[in-house]
């Protein structure tokens, strides 16, 4: 790209160093930031230096919090003795949107993947260990992604659990609502149908 | 979305009202800054700050410039008398990566939309005029892009300049290369038609 400004181009490098923006799309960011109002770009700049400098990670499930402790481990009503292991902020933002959990989360930042250098002391797993050793949890449920990194993150927490009393689960795997069977992957449409679910008994 | 801390959601309020990003885009990429390296952030907040107040247009050709007069203005071996109109900075860039336009150009800011409410007064036509009355240009291309807008916008600038003694072209429409004919729509089929290229006479 030739820019006609090297304060365009230095926009347009910091924005492109963002995942999934690529130089076209930094441009049209830029101009369109070029454009708009000066409040507006420093209420952005602001807020993403704010974000950066000002929250923190909840003191008990390690998720993105304001202050010590996260404002769902706050609320009152939720159940103490079942938690949801998740790897992402997203992953407790996308089951929120469900309404559906009411227990607490624990956030692991990421899953076990030795490709990737990323191993178990890199994750809040002693974290969530020390949760446990307090006594008040009952079962834990493993949302975790189905993967390689995903099963191997959930045996090695799985082992880690093992001499406590509590009941381990993992969230089901199988073909989405609305999914087409033809176009689900071989080991999917395999896994659904070894853990089919019972629906009618010839006894009944 | 229900989020964990309020920084992280006016980050990702401020994320989402840029051209493209939606809300879950906006939450990935804030997300993708809270882990990043706090001097990056602060790299991405200043350089849009930065370009924000201390770009300016060129007092020549209004592209976006760090000085008074552009560094395409500026550069010596390029022809004065022929002048390329385009509608934003970005033609400019799209045009000078194609490393064959040695003339300057003329940045309009948009073209003339009764609908959105952009007027003539509301480009740059006046600079243009002031341009050519300066008797140094000989020739003006339009590179506007082939539209109701883009035509009225040619047909008022060559109204505007029509007592100069001026050529003035039109970029060629057609089908793009590589472009397939099945493809094209009819108004770009029936022109290209209309304004087909002699290859060979019969007298030749």
């Amino acid at each position: 790209m030739i820019f006609s400004s090297k304060k365009l181009e230095l926009a347009v490098d910091a924005l492109s160093a963002l995942p999934g923006i690529g130089r076209k799309t930094a441009l049209r960011l830029a101009l369109h930031l070029e454009k708009d109002d000066l409040n507006l770009v420093e209420r952005l700049s602001e807020s993403l230096i704010e974000m950066k400098t000002m929250t923190k990670r909840c003191t008990k499930c390690n998720n993105l919090s304001d202050e010590e402790i996260c404002n769902i481990c706050l609320q009152p009503h939720r159940r103490r003795d079942l938690i949801c292991v998740v790897e992402s902020i997203r992953d407790v933002m996308a089951i929120e949107e469900t309404g559906q959990f009411s227990g607490l989360y624990h956030v692991l930042g990421g899953r076990i993947s030795p490709l990737e250098g990323i191993g178990p002391e890199d994750l809040s797993i002693s974290l969530l260990r020390k949760r446990v050793e307090l006594g008040e949890i009952n079962e834990i449920i493993m949302a975790i992604s189905p993967s390689i990194e995903g099963e191997t993150t959930i045996y090695y927490i799985s082992k880690i659990l093992e001499e406590h009393q509590l009941d381990i689960s993992i969230i089901a795997r199988g073909i989405s609502f609305g999914g087409e069977l033809e176009y689900a992957d071989e080991l999917t449409l395999s896994r659904s149908i070894e853990s089919r679910i019972p629906y009618q008994s010839k006894n009944s």
